[in-house]
């Protein structure tokens, strides 16, 4: 025998952080209790029963008539990925809006899938103008437009309106990120027009990662039916998955019965509040946050119309060092906030305000902190600060 | 608004089940409890000690050195994916031994990765010889054997024995399903010389289902770095996970931390009891079980010396409705057991002992309402024992 790697460990002892970064948020408590459910099968009637009950209650949260709607049993990502890799065929064009890092996710992924792949940019911190998008579109003629809704990289939401329209002019998919705006942030899918969306369970849901809720609406489940070969990812093919979550309820793989039971219950006190009441919640609390960060004489990057309520980006001020702030919040007080990824890795604090985190008390902890403890790390005190913690 | 969707639910009231069929079995209460732990991020220098924690013990668990050893942020579907995914180019010659359901999914997973594919086969409920195996490797000069160890669909357990030394001499990797084995069976990975592996985490493992054990060992690595192109994965693609699992810690997706707080107590539990210690309980469990049903007239499928601790495939007495007596067993005593798949489909039961499911006390309570319930299930009085249940 090996006993090498035979680790003689003590018990699981993680701490209860609040996590006010780019996700995972905190998760709602009840949430957390239908985690730790003894698991049942996944043919069980009444897991069955429960999995209808998911698909109806992310209609809900999407707003959106969508049959196939469901969670695919891997993170966000693996949602994001299931939406090109069932529509897309090889040499199929595809136009990537891109204006942040998961914009050029969506042109990395839909390239492994063989599309023919044509981006537009704007700079991290923008959005586009519906004038950018037409221009594109008569210019590429692509089979899918993909565009992020809330970019977690920058904070920016898009402006969604006529978007859909300009799709359907030109025959093309319209595929959105709704990663960090699901029940947080309108959603109105039916209403935009929208053809493939995907987000994840650990934002605006109260729910720890693990799920990617998906959706794919009438034209392009027409897409994928007309199919020259199988979808190149047996993993997250809809034609199989439709198999277990339609009627037939044919075995696909094991489901993660588990964060099911979480996800339920997550839009089930996502139903029991009500959209509207939790958009307004989500606002609010954002608008809390901006106003004192500005106070503070905190420059945010998002001009006031495009901010995402979710998520904030805020200029780490000039002279301190941000990544030892946010290791003090994180070690001293507990609490996570995220460091910019990609063009904005170093400039920026990624604030977050999501779900269940999405609180006044949260909003005032943290400007407290912020205002009391932000000035030990201005230039020339940064090592003290951090010898002292 | 649309609130067509907006079910309102009660509270999840999902039932204490014993779940003896072939998975997901039921979970140790001290990984349920760790589940429900508050999440952290997935970049916090906690949870990066936790995964170095849990990839040690998926080690010890598999008998491997192998250093890219990961759990797959999916369930065992997707880990078994990524053996391919990673590893096959277009055109590549992919050898499957298909002797159940499980191999067949190994020849349509690697058809869509554009291997060329080819099979031999042996009947459900029997396993292969190395001669026969030795053969068809001098056939096709494969550059993957993809071979099933523990057939959920049938409960036999491939002989090893030589395989590994067979495919270096053709300088062949060799891929392993240890989907049902792994910590409950004995397996030895790297004395075997099994180059790719995956696993889930439901069964041996005593966790709920979501994640998917991933082993690659040098050769497999040697493969993978020689690509000529990306991964047509981008979720599963090893090169980039070995960035987020690797030093550098690059964020690829965000993990399902909670899912892996349970793995991190399941592997912890595996190792404080010691793997030897687990396999004899399997087995004498399994010895129990066996001797039990023969003892009731019933007959087991797979010859004794192929036979699976973990899985026992008990053929449907003629004139018993098998799925009638499941279906009384799971609402009268929140007892589930399998039903045959694909070949097997309505002739046999699969019972499973798993993980915390192993013990004395659910084999007898098994074999108990076998010899007092079943006899009302015979031919001409099912109707009227399913109407009284």
């Amino acid at each position: 025998m090996n006993d090498r790697h035979r680790l003689p460990l003590e018990p699981i002892a993680t701490p209860d952080r609040l996590l006010l970064g780019p996700g995972p948020s905190n998760a709602h408590p009840t949430v957390l209790a239908a985690l730790a459910r003894t698991p049942i099968g996944h043919l069980d009637p009444i897991y069955i029963e429960l999995m209808g009950e998911v698909q109806e209650l992310l209609r809900y949260a999407w707003q959106t008539d969508n049959r196939l709607t469901i969670p695919m049993s891997g993170t966000g990502s693996a949602a994001m990925e299931a939406t090109l890799a069932n529509t897309i065929e090889p040499g199929d064009k595809v136009l990537v809006a891109v204006k942040g890092y998961f914009g050029l996710r969506l042109v990395d992924m839909a390239q492994r899938y063989r599309a023919e792949v044509v981006t537009i940019e704007r700079p991290w911190g923008e959005a586009f103008s519906l004038e950018e998008l037409e221009a594109a579109m008569a210019l590429h003629k692509p089979k899918i437009l993909a565009l992020v809704h809330a970019e977690t990289s920058t904070g920016v939401c898009q402006p969604m309106e006529g978007i859909g329209d300009l799709c359907r002019q030109h025959d093309c998919l319209l595929l959105l990120d709704t990663v960090t705006s699901l029940g947080a942030v309108p959603v109105h899918l039916d209403a935009w027009g929208v053809d493939l969306a995907y987000s994840c369970s650990q934002k605006g849901l109260s729910c720890p990662p693990g799920l990617g809720p998906f959706t794919m609406g009438p034209r392009a489940e027409a897409k994928l039916a007309a199919r020259s070969g199988k979808v190149p990812n047996w993993y997250l093919d809809v034609s199989l998955l439709n198999q277990y979550w339609g009627s037939n309820r044919v075995y696909h793989h094991t489901a993660p019965v588990n964060m099911n039971f979480g996800m339920r219950e997550a839009l089930r006190l996502l139903a029991e509040e009500g959209l509207e009441h939790a958009w307004a919640r989500h606002r609010s609390n954002a608008e809390r946050l901006w106003s004192g960060l500005e106070r503070l004489g905190l420059e945010l990057l998002v001009p006031q119309p495009l901010r995402l309520p979710t998520l904030t980006t805020v200029r780490i001020p000039e002279g301190v060092d941000g990544k030892a702030f946010s290791l003090h919040l994180l070690n001293r007080h507990g609490i996570e906030v995220g460091g910019g990824l990609g063009a904005l890795a170093g400039s920026v604090w990624r604030i977050g305000l999501m779900g269940y985190n999405s609180r006044a008390e949260n909003v005032d902890l943290l400007l407290n902190l912020l205002e009391t403890e932000l000035p030990a790390f201005q230039s020339g005190r940064t090592a003290v600060a951090v010898a002292a913690a």
